[in-house]
């Protein structure tokens, strides 16, 4: 059997930091799967490195740089940038099935099982729950629904702006046609979801396995002080549930400070 | 085959008028089904007429009073009051198949296409997806489900106070054990889903058969100006789309208010 891989996308410092921090929360669940890291052009030279020492992969995409069609497709939608990016994904054939993970997720329980499922499985968004969030999801790597999806792309756009719509529009029967195809919840556990309906988090929450800070607030947004070990600053409760944060933020201080100061020796680190 | 049914709950006056409102959009839209309310004590007399003109059977229940299973389970769980009186459309045992609709819904559309559906099919609730709303639901009457979900209601109790999180407990593998039971959240369009994620709204919403106005915010907790046929006072966006608003208080005024005003000759309407 072919490889399999857990695969993120970081085009700079700042998502880099959320990458570094999921690569980390899933090797200390002791994943048995590669780990695969999309950047982007713009990441500055010590974060490549501190990638490159937590994944097997790192890989550099660019849609803008290449010759092919992902590029033909990007001058006709400009805006769809970040989600061309992400559709790159589908081009890692040496693999033979991954699971795709936004850089703005946590692990927090081994979760291999996911490559049980076959392409396309993702978990439902709260909010419209007949489309699935696009940030966690599993794929099978494939030329031909790379070329696809990027054709679905220019011809109809993102009803969202972003690749959650395109892909929903993509794969458009995911509402309708096989539970198997729908992950738990838990699999991708937005913090806005704590919020809307706070019984259903206590009651189900605590098998969370992985947690997603999506929206405009993200982790590395807040400062942490590393000797109370406690968020410092605003924290919006709306947006993100506290546990959840002081999670990301110990591992980040734990495990990837100290790998950024090696690689940055004086400098101070970029926030990205 | 045996009679098929909508059936919903109104226990006071109040949700007397959301059940009007969603009987006379039943009709408006051709339903070939039977209409049933239930009713508490507390309901006027000239509700009730009303409700007697628009649904084909208006039921009494009162748990309360009844010296069943239903009694004894109520003692035990006071706090679960008007969980225990939705529970009893199982009890509708002379129809083979039934609808149920919470009184703040508004149907938009022709929906009897729902009885092809079997028990128990619902709409992912937006907040915990992996939970549905118990607003809108396909259910076959039958005693013997009708006493095992009152034991455990008495047992598990419910984990968000209500009715929802009683059946999402019973009814616990919807989520994972057969697509045919999720029915489109389209059918059960909860206000909340359309500011929680306002691309999807805009690319689906258009389909929109149900609306369901969830929340503390009920449409007759507003007030209307029928003459320029607009919503007065404090209209918060954030609970209620102005537009579905609208909809269901031109009904109101239009299809029931004449109505009410027969039943209540001069004295004027309680608000309830
Ligand atoms: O400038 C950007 C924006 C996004 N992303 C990647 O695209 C994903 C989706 O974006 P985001 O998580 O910000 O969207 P949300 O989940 O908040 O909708 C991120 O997690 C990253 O993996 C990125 O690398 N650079
Ligand atoms: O005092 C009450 C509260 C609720 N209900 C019925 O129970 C349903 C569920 O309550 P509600 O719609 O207020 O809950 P939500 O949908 O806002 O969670 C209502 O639509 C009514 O059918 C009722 O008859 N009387
Ligand atoms: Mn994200
Ligand atoms: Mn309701």
């Amino acid at each position: 059997m072919a490889d399999q891989a857990f695969v993120t996308l970081a085009t700079n410092d700042s998502y880099g930091r959320g990458a570094m921090v999921l690569g980390k929360s899933l090797r200390h669940h002791n994943t048995t799967k590669k780990l695969v890291a999309l950047i982007g052009p713009q990441m500055s030279e010590p974060c490549r490195s501190v990638l490159k020492e937590i994944f097997d992969e790192v890989r550099l995409v660019d849609v803008l740089d290449s010759g092919d069609a992902a590029h033909l497709a990007m001058i006709k939608r400009p805006d769809l940038g970040v989600t061309f990016t992400k559709l790159h994904c589908w081009t890692l054939t040496h693999y033979s099935k991954c699971v795709f993970m936004d850089a703005d997720t946590l692990v927090l329980a081994n979760i291999d099982d996911l490559f049980d499922r076959e392409e396309f499985s993702a978990a439902p968004d709260p909010g419209w729950p007949d489309c699935f969030n696009s940030g966690v999801f599993v794929f099978r790597p494939s030329e031909e629904t790379h070329g696809k999806l990027l054709q679905y792309c220019t011809e109809h756009g993102s009803f969202d702006g972003g690749d959650q719509g395109v892909l929903n529009g993509f794969f458009s029967d995911w509402a309708t046609a096989d539970i198997s195809k729908h992950l738990p919840f838990i699999y991708n556990l937005s913090s806005i979801a704590i919020y809307t309906y706070l019984p259903a988090f206590k009651q189900f929450g605590g098998n969370a396995k992985v947690v997603h800070f999506l929206g405009k607030t993200k982790p590395w947004s807040y400062s942490y002080d590393s000797k109370s070990k406690q968020i410092t600053g605003n924290v919006h409760e709306a947006t993100t549930h506290p546990t959840f944060l002081l999670d990301w933020w110990s591992l980040y201080s734990s495990a990837v400070v100290p790998m950024l100061q090696e690689q940055y020796g004086d400098e101070p680190i970029r926030s990205g």
